[in-house]
């Protein structure tokens, strides 16, 4: 029905759209639908005991300040142990280099309020991370768009892509969304060189970082910025935003994320963030700076690590054993997600469909792609995630989706022959 | 220190400010300052026992839910809440017409990326809530200033500005920030049928109508809105948005405001919302609604007007008795600020100067005032807080600035006289 207000909405909100995921999530509730949809953490590893620990302690020796209005910056010790973290990675950050978001989803929102011109052209992986594309549209951004491999974003093929001037540079170098590829270690160093010598900025997106199952952690983007001179007060300057998350670590319930970046981003972030919501949840800040204190969160890391890593065999070993030979998917080294590229003519569309009908779910691919270059290849990829379902239940789904994919070819085979 | 990053910043973010309330806070924490600066709840009247008990049963018995993400819409038995309260007030409002935001700040946020196109002008009150200007300012929002006396927004000159053609009009009936005015009841019908003749809509920020210490609650806006169109799922058309918050009955540092708007309004903030923060924490929606529920809230809301409405009348009657007789105040019947009016000729900003001198703290005026046609004015006047400091302290701080605003105006007397 329309109202007083279709006729004035702003420019910017024509051409929103729901994320198709949190569309696709109603649907896929149902309890007989087998969900590789989401990008849920699994409830199993929830260290809810902990949390109710953390929240008595708090309320009962902060409960003050716990329950008050905070600093927009953020919780001062939170932001510390951020800090003691990033610099982990030889970045020498302190708390003024670390901002506290509501999720790295308001990270993006920040940024982009920040950055973006109605206009200008952010370069973006193909395919990337859709809650990247939600935040930067609504500020009228533009794409170039970099194909990625089995290696991440192809750096041999990023210089063109800089030469047309983009506003920034957005990347996931670790187990990417929707690709689950990484960025190999001597792609980042050529990408940051590049970066350097175009002058282009970076936003190194990380959610998924700790969650490594094989392989060594390889280096960070803001690592390789040589442009970070440090102090004693934290890093100055700097080419690189480095973006992360609690939401994959301890609970995206909190919606608790952080921005790292040279005092001066951050004192303007600051402003941003005031008028978006003032500040994030006191309370949520202080109970996750007592949930992760002591060394908990690297050792609750390593749980999670067991159990993805081994939903994460269930799946390619099921990929391997019910799908047709001319299908083929990416090996994560860590993360979420998978990737699986169809054969020539099976629609990711039409098989959503069909998929429903044997009660599995997925996401198709074209929601991943920033603007229209990609339409045919896009609807040839689907992203399946392994995180949130359990290995019996990993393995049936992948079943069901056999049957789906076959049904599929099989309809397309009379065409093809003829 | 220029980076790399100053000169990309977007055009949106040249005239960005910090919140001089929030810059304040900074310098007023000294201990030995008494602030009237903030907005600050009590400390001592958050129900911290009762948030504790809330923590653990949702922990025990929903963690899985608590910690994992959610809908964007919000907690559906706490919209349902919400959408209950609000019918007390006649609104036929169901959890459809609700949309939980991360504090009302984002509701303000949501509100101004949907409506607002640069160069939009917003009617708004002369003075009005400054965390309105800034939200709104970021999206290039210029302002039509309608001013208020004793009795809220002067509707009988509202008309002439109506017909400038505002996007939308801005206001907070009760016990305003930061003039602790209420609107009469007689302007409330005045101002909702000019809207409606000159199709202008309305929106209507109600952080503070629960707390009203003396008088006759008095009709919301949107209750008064005859464009309201009910059914069994809610009400499906109207002119006005109402937003409200926990922030000043329960608890600030959980940030949970909400917005109450037709469903088609609601369906596209939802889309805005996903872009900018996924949604609202779980947890905290859970808490507050496991705090609120069996009547507590009503029930605690009591507290608060006694304690709260006990200081308001320590600071009216230490004003009475402090202050000299050329200084005039506001009388709030609820909320938590007054305004006071300085004599010509002695200006707010050299006043808070004398005033940090005597340890205490206010916020000037000129915060207040969009645009520029208030300079003077605004100079004016100051808004005091009566929330947050205990009686003894509001005494002992009423005394202190009397001392600070007698050596302002002793200083002018001779130039007086000259």
């Amino acid at each position: 029905m329309s109202t007083v207000w279709t006729s004035r909405y702003a420019q910017r909100t024509k051409n929103l759209k729901s994320s198709a995921i949190r569309e696709l999530l109603k649907i896929t509730q149902k309890p007989e639908v087998i969900s590789f949809a989401g990008g849920l953490p699994a409830p199993e590893v929830f260290p809810t005991e902990r949390f109710r620990e953390a929240c008595i302690k708090v309320l009962n020796t902060q409960g003050s300040q716990a329950l008050q209005y905070g600093a927009t910056e953020g919780y001062e010790p939170l932001r510390e142990m951020i800090a003691r973290h990033t610099a982990r990675y030889g970045v020498k950050a302190k708390s003024e280099n670390v901002l506290i978001t509501s999720g790295s989803q308001q990270a993006l929102d920040l940024i982009a309020k920040l950055l973006i011109n109605p206009g200008d052209r952010i370069l973006v992986e193909a395919p990337t991370y859709l809650g990247a594309l939600q935040a930067f549209n609504v500020f009228g951004a533009e794409y170039i768009c970099v194909p990625s491999d089995d290696d991440g974003l192809q750096t041999e093929r990023l210089e063109e892509s800089l030469r047309l001037g983009p506003k920034f540079m957005y990347v996931l170098p670790n187990f990417q969304n929707p690709g689950g590829t990484t960025l190999a270690e001597g792609r980042r160093h050529e990408l940051v060189l590049l970066a350097e010598r175009y002058g282009i900025p970076i936003i190194e997106d990380d959610p998924y970082g700790q969650l490594r199952y094989e392989g060594d952690h390889l280096t960070p983007l803001i690592t390789l910025d040589r442009q970070n001179i440090s102090g004693d007060d934290g890093y100055s300057t700097g080419n690189v935003l480095y973006l992360s998350t609690f939401s994959k670590t301890l609970s995206p319930g909190l919606r608790l994320g952080w921005i790292v970046a040279p005092p001066e981003v951050i004192a303007k972030l600051v402003q941003i963030k005031q008028g978006a919501d003032l500040h994030t949840s006191t309370f949520t800040q202080m109970v996750a700076h007592e949930v992760a204190r002591d060394n908990f969160l690297d050792e609750h890391i390593k749980l999670i690590r067991k159990v993805y890593g081994e939903r994460r065999d269930v799946m390619l070993n099921a990929l391997e054993e019910y799908f047709p030979p001319e299908v083929s998917w990416t090996r994560p080294q860590g993360g979420l997600f998978l990737w699986v590229t169809l054969p020539e003519g099976v629609d990711a569309h039409r098989l959503f469909e069909a998929a429903l009908k044997e009660n599995v779910a997925f996401v198709a691919g074209d929601s991943f792609y920033a603007g229209n270059g990609y339409a045919a290849e896009s609807r040839r990829h689907f992203r399946l995630n392994f995180s949130n379902a359990q290995p019996d239940q990993i393995r049936e789904g992948v079943r069901r989706l056999s049957v789906a994919i076959k049904s599929q070819m099989a309809g397309l085979q009379p065409e093809a022959v003829r």
